[in-house]
């Protein structure tokens, strides 16, 4: 699904590797051709394979068909979120769209399903206890996702691109990020006329301008702000959480 | 998998509409927009919803897991072979790879399987029969695959578009046709060079070359040979056929 989001968004670049789609073409005599949308039919196999995998080790279990359900619902999920992502994308030189309630709708179907709830559940599935979650720990779930988008969503400006491996092109690419909505929130009225002219486009100079913008609307503190807020609501409910041992929450969230 | 196929293959017309990824998008503002890539998160989304759908009508069916794995089964070995279909495409000016041989196989995995095997072992598997067939009736299935594809590549060239839906491009994409495989076997040295100077490029005249030469090597009358030497060898094999209904292969065949 990463391997057609990244052709999809014109992505350049995916844990410090070129993206598939912009790879040599090994098999091709031209030294300069690309894989290219040959890359659809490898993501469509990866995909497949996945119930490949399952079939050869899991279809003697009794949680089999359970198994199957769970990753296809979160591939289904997935794709509706990356749908919605573009779908929902504003014209460039509008920002109608950047709102924390767009956000946060497409952040639960396109990164919490498949970063959290999946890697919870595929163990849980395996024990038997795929039924057993209530909706107080789904929406846990859920939350721990969006925190988790925010964070990636903030280090693809603010990060070094050597530590998370991704050159960040959200500004480019007129992305619903998190930074862009908390701009529009706090921008005065000179400060929108920034974004709408600047946000979305090429340009070196205009992405520059957007950083600048989101510099003196103090960004780096909101964030640090909300991150704060978030791991002093969540850290109790995770202690709290009897279905999942709270070790296993933490670990995931990559918290101590 | 074919809205895939159209973008990778650069198709123009399916069934006798746009391709999907040409078609406008209604929910952008620009009237010239078109649902472009994203219609593979469409697709994958459509294949997807195959999984929704058994789910819905047959998870409590003994078969259920029957179900799931012909599916699955035939979209792995469909994508296979539209891989198997670009990669051994040669270089255009280059008559390497079109063999019967690698024809064969391209079909085998391309068709068969989705047109032919599909519609036969789901309802099979419906009536607790999935496992029943034997080596002679999947062999048979593969070459009925086989007949059906020779006839599409066939009218690619030969028949009206409004017969088919389909303007024809194999010549233009450089397909590994049946047409240019029997060509290939036939042409003498003069008219190999007319078919490496001119197959696989877009020009009308060009293209108009190649037809002019499929022509002068009569390839229409060596499929009607074919299709008459398919069919004898063909028609015992149903009507001796005990697994499958001979009236049910013989309509999804399309002959009497």
């Amino acid at each position: 699904m990463l391997v057609i989001d990244d052709i999809v968004d014109r992505g350049l670049t995916r844990r410090g590797r070129t993206c598939w789609y912009l790879s040599s073409n090994t098999s091709s005599k031209d030294p300069n051709a690309k894989v290219g949308n040959m890359a659809i039919f490898d993501a469509c196999m990866l995909e497949n394979m996945i119930y490949v995998i399952l079939k050869k080790y899991f279809s003697r279990e009794s949680y089999y068909v359970d198994l199957i359900h769970l990753y296809s619902e979160v591939c289904l999920k997935t794709y509706l979120g990356q749908m919605l992502d573009v779908l929902t994308e504003p014209t460039v030189g509008s920002l109608d769209g950047f709102t924390i309630e767009n956000y946060n709708k497409i952040v639960e179907y396109k990164t919490s399903y498949l970063v959290f709830y999946l890697p919870i559940m595929a163990p849980m599935t395996l024990v038997g206890k795929g039924g057993t979650l209530d909706q107080s720990t789904k929406d846990l779930i859920v939350s721990m996702g969006t925190y988790f988008q925010i964070r990636d969503d903030y280090e693809d400006c603010y990060l070094d691109p050597k530590y998370n491996g991704k050159i960040g092109r959200d500004v480019e690419d007129n992305k619903c990020s998190w930074l862009i909505v908390q701009a529009v929130k706090r921008a005065n009225q000179e400060q929108l006329e920034i974004l709408k002219n600047n946000y979305g486009k090429d340009e070196p100079y205009r992405v520059a301008l957007v950083k600048e913008l989101y510099n003196q609307l103090q960004l780096e503190n909101v964030f640090k702000e909300y991150e704060i807020e978030f791991l002093s609501l969540t850290r109790p409910k995770i202690e709290n959480s009897t279905t999942i041992p709270p070790s296993v929450l933490l670990s995931i969230l990559q918290i101590e």
